[in-house]
């Protein structure tokens, strides 16, 4: 089985979650006068809408760059791929759970930032094993992705879950500061020259070389 | 007709169908302090969503298997995808019922799973009539798929309807019992050497031989 | 500009419109013992999804065969195809409204079976006007279909609109036979050799002879 | 990386978006007898679907204008694009906040007017941005594009943010002239001839000379 239709069918999932997160926006009801006023309330739901589409944005470019280096799908890729979308496509509950609960402080901020930031754990997991799989599977690999790319692919890859992970420690001390960390991480990713092997961009040489 | 524009369509419909699941998993409404708790108590929710997940997913790549198989898209070929999405777009549906559900207990709780299970029957029988069409009509067959891979198939094929048929009983004993029957269903078929016809894998040798 | 891209995104447009009929199928709130019946009771729920499910099947089946018809897409064509797909994007709203109202009797499950017929008239409006086009508008058709061809095509395609306006009378007079009328609409298109040059099927000699 | 997935991860979420804005439009709940009335008041909803649609259906032309002057898509463009497809999946939002508050007038209106007309103010600035990235990478473009081409189409596209940013100034006087005036844009782009280089048309000539 070639790439092709996992492909597009990762990609129609990925362009549907993006797309959804919208639905999460709900229109306030405000007396008269109160609706400019009850808007800038939601700053919530806009703040989260723009990091988690940035943050699909970003695993939508990853995951292709993942894709490019396999030749061909077996089982294995099959269900590590069902995994990750499946993490991927859950990401508009903990949105909207961040967005209802972030500026209301206390525990249930903390709780909801630590859902959210498991969930990306589990992602960049996925992620890392996709990756862990490609390294120790040669026969599934492009033949001009080897071992050397392999090893600093993992190597590089690993950088996501560790900032994952150590998120669910900042949920607990403040879900705002996790929303600014998630936005930083993306507007890093947005940047030239972010060292993942996982981005695409004007030099690909590092994994292709 | 080539089977390219009916495969891009499912799988179009699949895509959505496997991602609005998300949309039934609902924020809770929760006292100071009380949404860690809240969430736990969402567990069906959670589960339900997982389950039903792989479960599309593991359809998804069942209906590859079967397009792989037929050469040219006829009427009846036609209305027998649009009969097996309506069942599929649907479970959705059944999810959500069974969430809200399954840790009630009593009649309820049984007539949820019943819901799911009677939908996945219908699932199951679509993928079965889908078989034994192609068993049946030669002319839409690719040539490597023989009159023989098409009774063995066939066999195989068999299991998925009884297995969900039965479920419709086991709802009736115990909803949980169900969605645990489901999930061993899941894991079943993403380990390696899965005996289905519609399931591809390492070794395609059974069903094209 | 080629049909590619314009049927690819009709089809999206098409599948997510038929994957977001489920939505309106919503999980009923019942006391202990009683979900089997206020399931029972959601008959116009689940019946309005068959039927705008199996609708929106035969559409995407006739806007293939309306494209596969076309050689090039100018604007015209573009802006005729965006109408056509507002008018099928929008159906989720009359069959929700039907799904709503139909077994409530009285002029309120007319108003909403009018609207239902009124937005299937728009399409069948939509299809005529686009068959209409493609007689008067050589250059855009593929050689293979001639000027007669487009003249059968466009006597058969005045069937839906006729069907449709009368099914807004039918409306005020039933809203229950209305929805059945529909499904008979539905069953007739599944049949092999309904006569109509938008369906593709085992003949495509009157269309294309 | 070629322009091809981009384009297709683009007209998912752009169909996406499009057939998304159906869920806003709410079965009214009316006493006996008064459905038909409840329905000629949802008129907004009804209003802003179309225009909203009929804006996303622009927009998605002008976006595939823009692509085909694409030969390779390198960082910056994919994320100018994830940036634009950001503001334009968010359009369902200020749709239905138009749509509830259009016809309530006083500020009320005013807000949810300013709000659409701040969203499609940044759409346009990202199309302008967009060409101007064009305008001054002739690396990225494809050799038939240029650089007057580039100049003519940039002069072109600064319209619709024109157009846009005093619709922001046109909210804050009534909110139903500024439905009005979208729905004007609307017919305006959907007639042949009209002056963009950013629509595609029966003479290319403009932009590709």
């Amino acid at each position: 089985m070639g790439t092709g239709r996992v492909e597009a069918f990762s990609d129609g999932v990925l362009a549907i979650a993006i797309t959804l997160l919208v639905l999460d926006v709900k229109v306030p009801v405000a007396g008269p006068g109160r609706l400019a006023h009850a808007l800038v309330h939601e700053w919530p739901t806009i703040g989260t809408y723009a990091v988690s589409f940035a943050i699909i944005g970003i695993i939508w470019v990853n995951h292709h760059a993942l894709f490019d280096r396999i030749a061909r799908v077996n089982r294995p890729i099959l269900f590590l791929n069902l995994f990750l979308l499946m993490a991927v496509a859950f990401l508009p509950f903990p949105t909207a759970l961040l967005a209802a609960y972030v500026d209301k402080g206390g525990p249930n901020s903390h709780a909801a930032a630590a859902v959210y930031a498991a969930t990306m754990s589990v992602v960049g997991l996925s992620f890392l094993g996709f990756w862990l799989y490609l390294a120790r599977t040669p026969a599934v690999r492009v033949a001009s992705f080897t071992d050397d790319d392999a090893r600093a692919a993992l190597r590089r890859t690993v950088v996501g879950p560790v900032v994952y992970l150590s998120s669910v420690v900042v949920a607990f001390v403040s879900a705002p500061a996790c929303l600014v960390m998630y936005a930083f991480v993306a507007v890093f990713f947005a940047m030239p020259g972010a060292g993942s092997a996982t981005t695409p961009g004007e030099d690909p040489a590092p994994a292709r070389r």
